[in-house]
């Protein structure tokens, strides 16, 4: 054991540094965006999938249901996703410093993960669209506190579009 | 049985519709080229990571170890990701049409995804602007099938200032 | 089309009842108790590891390194377990109700989620009891909700002595 | 080569210390209960769910259906969980000096898999009431093993008390 | 800082060995292959479950919608599992001088993966088989490379005979 | 509801066939022996990977890091998928027909799941040899019980030349 301490005395130690209690820094809500307007489009395609009107044919039921069970999965998993992502960006990203210039930040997002619980629960167009709406606002205070509205406008340039 | 029949003349059978056959047309490059950033900064964190030069302490040690480990883990998962998102792009959009106006869509892929294992495998700065480059040459060509050149200006300036 | 109209008439629609908001209203603090004693666990056991005082042999420094390395992931997992766990009780279980009765329920679920990220960046003893004891903070109000003084006693029967 | 033969002679090596082949320590039966009384609360939601008696509505037609598809995957999800949870305790916790004192151990073990599997199978409330008994048990003994039946008692308070 | 320098002169520096760019080496087309046998076993499983012939009964449907339902989710995630084999196959196992012999490479697996949404978005007998045939034609061309043309046959009689 | 009742009596209602308690009846034992042989592999590159004889170099010393942690996050992960597989085997594959058979099949089991855990906890060649053979003796029991024990010879010749 006095071998070790010998040692320990001209042996370099190592000091992590400061900048490394944030694992990497890379924080961004287009993720969240992405899974929010996925679970809008399998809500608006559960809706349109619909009955024809030929003669009933066991085949094409099985069909109908294996589409609709396939979108109710994805909706569950990007409303999921959407709750995952956003409790990073509250939990981590977003420090005291933030919430003394948004008081709101906490129900704001205490009402988001809410809207994608709602959203997993039902299949309901306005939900969809209000988890969108719930994602950009977000967004617009992370970049607000990146000083950067530019990027929010690209960001939404992006976004908007994915379908 | 023959209930079974008569049912099927008056029940409606169903038809999943035409472009259902895409399960939600939501494609965008931005993940993958998140993924890659983050291989970026994992190597760049794990470089600049470096011994103190105090006394020997098994404590430092430790916290240099997690902060490392923690890193390589991080490191492995985002270039596994990125390659998954990419693989998704390269199976899953892309189109014979497309393949046609891209004669090297293949090989853009197949090295764009070799890249990423060989960003598991080393700690290289080189290999990780590799990747982004290889992101980003993709994303072009994504946003040019959609005929949407301002996107891709867009999609830079989400993603290259994610650090 | 008028085919469907007409059956409509006869057959019967569905409503899902009222409670089924509440995907299944199973909700215990458990869990997030057991995943922070594994942290403070690992944190104990990483810190006992030790150098022995025989002489350099690589296989021994493999295995003290295999012996870390799955202690430092372990910890990783179940710190986000724990992240996880308190973030569905904070978005899924409580209710503006609650809200108003423990206003600073917020930032009482902020500062937990902290620390699970405090433990995945550091081996620090002193981070794991305090996460342990967040928890249990943070379980005696849920059973204080749940008007069930007593289970609580019970909770901490069956979690403090997991080691 | 012989300057590393040198170094070996001044550098220490490490042993890893005998406790450290369980990986922790930590096992407790808690979270195979909360799965196997969601499987049962799964089946017994399934049930209560019910086709309204208005007219025929297909919203209503898919809220029902979405009711029922995510009432399935989570009494899979927690059945597979309920399997998991247990099969570590029969491989990871309990060693031959357990087998000796409870002979039917791995009968025991064999068939609370078996039911774990039978209740993804089917929705049946008495296979759901058979996997909670099940899972009692297996934590009797388990807290028998540890010498604290007054534990059981409050892992009985617990759990029993979910829904 | 000197203090290192000087260590760094009589410490010995590590070299991965070259072999070391493959993670392990190891690759099959077993493990897709069973992945492809079970999604043709859930789409065969899918047709022949079929409505009873006595009277109405909402236990029996709800057993028949559980049975099609985790059949559906089966399908997918061994479609998905199959996608991912292949994908590894063709990013890491082959490499330039496969691609010379076999000119087509790349197309094989793009349509295998292609096969595989296929196979996800229907349930389609046809298409499965073709997956299945799209598979052994992989497998034959990987042990062509290993120059293993036996290894070929014992695949195919240890996976052929699978149900 | 009365309509509903009616309506029970022409509707058909629905019967899962037999069969169907065997979700799949795909069982085999090679994804569980390609497990154990990565298994073996780690531990061979572990032990084969050393320090180069050159100067103290940093980045030397991280390529190494990264290489074993690596590795042995792999071993960790296909001694779990071992484990599992080996699991499913046990509890959904063998019936109380093959235990009459094969008397010590739990304890075979047991110690086969113990091995994997033995696996994760140590870097150790004989423990993952013990851990092939181990695979190897259940392969032989399952074609027994299939009366199929060319298919074992086949197995063995896909499964032991997998590096």
């Amino acid at each position: 054991m006095n071998i070790n301490k010998k040692l320990s005395k001209i042996l370099p130690s190592v000091t992590a540094e400061a900048h490394c209690d944030v694992p990497c820094g890379i924080y961004d809500p287009t993720p969240a965006k992405i899974a929010a307007k996925t679970v809008q489009r399998m809500v608006m395609q559960i809706k349109e999938l619909k009955p024809g009107n030929h003669d009933h044919d066991i085949s094409a039921d099985l069909e109908y249901t294996n589409a609709i069970a396939r979108r109710i999965t994805t909706k569950e998993k990007h409303a999921q996703e959407c709750k995952n992502e956003l409790a990073i960006l509250w939990s981590d990203y977003f420090k005291p410093e933030h919430l003394e210039k948004y008081p709101d930040l906490h129900s704001i997002f205490w009402n988001a993960l809410k809207l994608c619980s709602k959203n997993k629960q039902n299949i309901d167009e306005d939900a969809s669209k209000e988890l969108v709406i719930a994602v950009d606002n977000i967004a617009k205070i992370f970049y607000e506190t990146k000083g950067d509205n530019e990027r929010f406008e690209s960001y939404k340039n992006v976004t908007d579009k994915l379908f």
